[in-house]
């Protein structure tokens, strides 16, 4: 394999074990290295499987190593550095753009990753059950949110895949929507889409629930109103449809399709307004996306959301999101319910 | 002045008063646009200060703009675009590097900005005398920090400038120390370092501070410890000397050697392991950085930090922080106690 140069804090962590936000991976034919400034070399030295080099200016470093070892040509993902950085390197080295290197890689997860986000995604289901006691009429978004949260980070010691979405009726129809001082009442609508990391990988779930006399984050859910209730239906066949004909060697894109077809049949596929999903691992959006333009065929290891929705401006929103991996060549869907 | 292209959230926002994680800014003699996707535009229109262009693709749409205003030359700053997009651009026009386009602009505040950020700093403070109620015997510095951050956040309805520092004793010898289950007890040192933000502007403070009977977030400390008393005395005597000495025209280089002086006749010059400070803005780091090589002159509007330290390897560490700014040409330290 050539020789390659790595930044970023998820990409030199899959290379090595380690990594902060300060540092350079570095893979030559003899040797790989991880350079990183002083305050974190002890700990580097500690956990990184990889050659650990101190260096005030990292970058300067990097060079000298790439000339000290004579290194003629070099891969980079040219999206991943800035200018003046792969400019300067340039200098002293061939570089050879790969886009989406580490994605690339990353997409096919090695079992141990799998059994990782297994148990990543157990933990965020947890603290979706363990919330549900915590929902009380009057609390507006911001409270819901920080009470959400307090359950899934146990209190600051773990942390977030990313800022969760706790959105009520209208304001869940803004796919990313912000909490707001929004009040809840018994009758709403409330979307929940949250997930944790553990062992850094992460978790992606989304529910949407009635607050009723029994809250339940199944996806078992009977709304008051007619017209909710019927997206809601929709969204869960379109989910049920797509999470069935998950297997090794369908495309990406034909996922996206059988979710959206079960929409577009109701009328309701201009709601439908981003795509099925996206897959997951260190990163929470990471490589395959499952959308229509996507002719990625599905490959054993590989890990992704199945979340379609349809959004009502100014009325409501209705999303459903459940991970599922390809393990032993079998799909296994991540939720209790399937 | 000369046409010019931004992306980055502060950056933007400096610009036009609004932006988003998904924007490009583009500045033309005759006109500004901020460029987003469809997710944002709505909200954009409402607040930009600039023509709004919705767009899937905002390098190509920045493109067109470009080609079709005939616009020959424009200013980038190579540190911020990615190779691949920068590379992009210039296909169409003729990219003129300026390093730090937007901190070299952002380093002098206007009036209505110095106000923002006193009341920044204002809020900060009052978090740090709200926690005081709530440390306790025996948390760890995981509870401590959440219990901090609940206080910082108003249970999470304001941002916090960046992760807050909880540290106890050898802890604290860490600059950048990562909270653990280390608990606190009686007579403990306890360094605390936090910010909000108020309107998008930083806060930043440090107290370091003892764990007895009475627990006060003034400078005025005393430690059951003599050595860490003394070394105490000395980071407070520095941080006094450096904030006295702040006034237009000194070089900023200056106001780190005034600190770095005290703390090295002392004997501790190799524990003082960082720079003095640094500029606090819509970034809790930006220009003017206080160091030793920095020959930037203090001038009116600037708004940094004086934070001297010292750090035992192994057994504590000592840093005191407080925010000053310059109006109306004279110095404003943002302590209730100087």
């Amino acid at each position: 394999m050539m020789d390659y140069i790595l930044n970023g804090e998820n990409e030199i962590y899959y290379e090595c074990g380690w990594s902060s936000d300060n540092a350079i991976f570095l893979s030559l034919s003899h040797a790989r290295y991880v350079i990183t400034d002083g305050r974190y070399t002890l700990d580097a030295k500690e956990k990184a499987n990889a050659e650990v080099i101190e260096a005030k200016d990292l970058l300067k470093k990097a060079k000298e190593l790439i000339l000290k070892h004579k290194i003629k040509k070099l891969k980079i993902d040219p999206t991943k550095w800035n200018y003046k950085d792969y400019t300067s390197l340039q200098k002293v080295v061939n570089l050879q753009n790969e886009p989406n290197m580490s994605h690339k890689k990353r997409m096919i997860k090695r079992d141990d990753e799998l059994e990782i986000i297994k148990e990543a995604v157990r933990l965020g289901a947890l603290a979706f059950e363990e919330f549900k006691n915590e929902i009380e009429e009057g609390f507006d978004e911001y409270e819901l949110s920080y009470r959400f949260k307090e359950k899934l980070t146990l209190r600051g010691r773990r942390a977030l895949s990313f800022e969760p979405i706790v959105a009520i009726n209208e304001n869940a129809a803004k796919p990313h929507a912000e909490v707001s001082e929004k009040r809840l009442k018994k009758g709403d609508l409330l979307l929940l889409d949250a997930g944790i990391k553990y062992k850094r990988y992460c978790s992606d779930r989304t529910r949407t629930i009635f607050v009723g006399d029994n809250i339940s984050m199944s996806k078992n859910q009977k709304f008051s109103n007619k017209e909710i209730q019927k997206v809601y239906d929709i969204v869960r066949k379109a989910q049920e449809k797509a999470l069935k004909a998950v297997k090794v060697g369908i495309k990406a894109k034909e996922l996206d399709k059988i979710a959206r077809e079960v929409i577009e049949k109701e009328g309701y596929g201009k709601y439908f307004v981003h795509s099925l999903g996206h897959g997951v691992g260190l990163d929470i959006h990471e490589w395959p996306y499952i959308n229509s333009r996507n002719e990625t065929t599905i490959k054993n290891g590989m890990v992704f959301t199945i979340e379609p929705g349809i959004y009502i401006p100014g009325a409501f929103g209705v999303r459903i999101e459940d991970m599922v991996m390809i393990k032993d060549e079998k799909p296994i869907i991540l939720s209790e319910e399937i």
